[in-house]
């Protein structure tokens, strides 16, 4: 899992965030854009992929996003790793194939998340593995930690 | 001047919505991903580049996208295109090389475009002309037409 800072160039008109460049280091290839999006409270989750990468950026609202590394050959097995995205931390986050991955919005106003796969989306043969979020081997628990 | 209507899937989650994908009939290449974002009332224009094709969604918000072919060879010459996209309409906008083209946010809310161009944003030689929003020989109006 690799991840990109990304840099917001705020003025009195807006602001400007470039995402993913195909001269990135972190580049994989392009398979399309699309954006789906949580409102308050919503997990979605877990997926993950055979063979594609995705590459996810919270440009609007902030979101938990969480991965979990099921493969057995990798140095990271059965670690968890939580990101708090989005406005406040404007991040690419660059996810393998064959690790689970889900969000959940964790802000006031929808939380939209953008990502850009290596693949597009098959509907006739989706690349697309799914587990309930709550119940499933992972034990991974969505509620807010407070302290 | 292509586009493309967006398709929405709403559910009680949230939305998702597929915007440009690399078998689409009007993909001509992947340069980078980035965000432009306007005021209520803020106009970014006018811009136009040599090279790039830019692909434009407006996806939180409303904008009034317009595009000005200056192009002497084209048979849509000295024509103005008003377009009023966002969460209303969900539209991919492709504009040709050399197509001036801008925004206006109309929304109360912040406008959020998404643009894919063909090319990554070059620092030292940008492929980006500009001309004042207000000031120049394009003579359109940015002005509400209330009626």
């Amino acid at each position: 899992m690799v991840t990109k800072k990304l840099k917001v160039i705020p003025d009195e008109r807006g602001r400007l965030m470039e995402i993913l460049r195909s001269d990135d280091e972190l580049f994989r290839g392009f398979g399309q854009v699309y954006i789906t999006t949580a409102y308050p409270g919503v997990v979605k989750a877990w997926h993950y992929h055979q063979r594609q990468f995705d590459n996810f950026a919270v440009i609007q609202g902030m979101a938990k996003v969480v991965l979990y590394d099921p493969r057995e050959d990798s140095p990271t097995h059965g670690e968890i790793n939580e990101f708090f995205a989005g406005i406040h931390n404007p991040l690419l986050i660059q996810i393998p194939p064959r690790v689970y991955h889900g969000f959940k919005c964790i802000s006031a106003e929808e939380a939209v998340i953008l990502n850009i796969p290596t693949k597009a989306y098959d509907y006739l043969n989706p690349d697309e593995y799914r587990l309930d979020p709550y119940n499933n081997t992972i034990g991974y628990d969505w509620e807010r930690k407070d302290g």
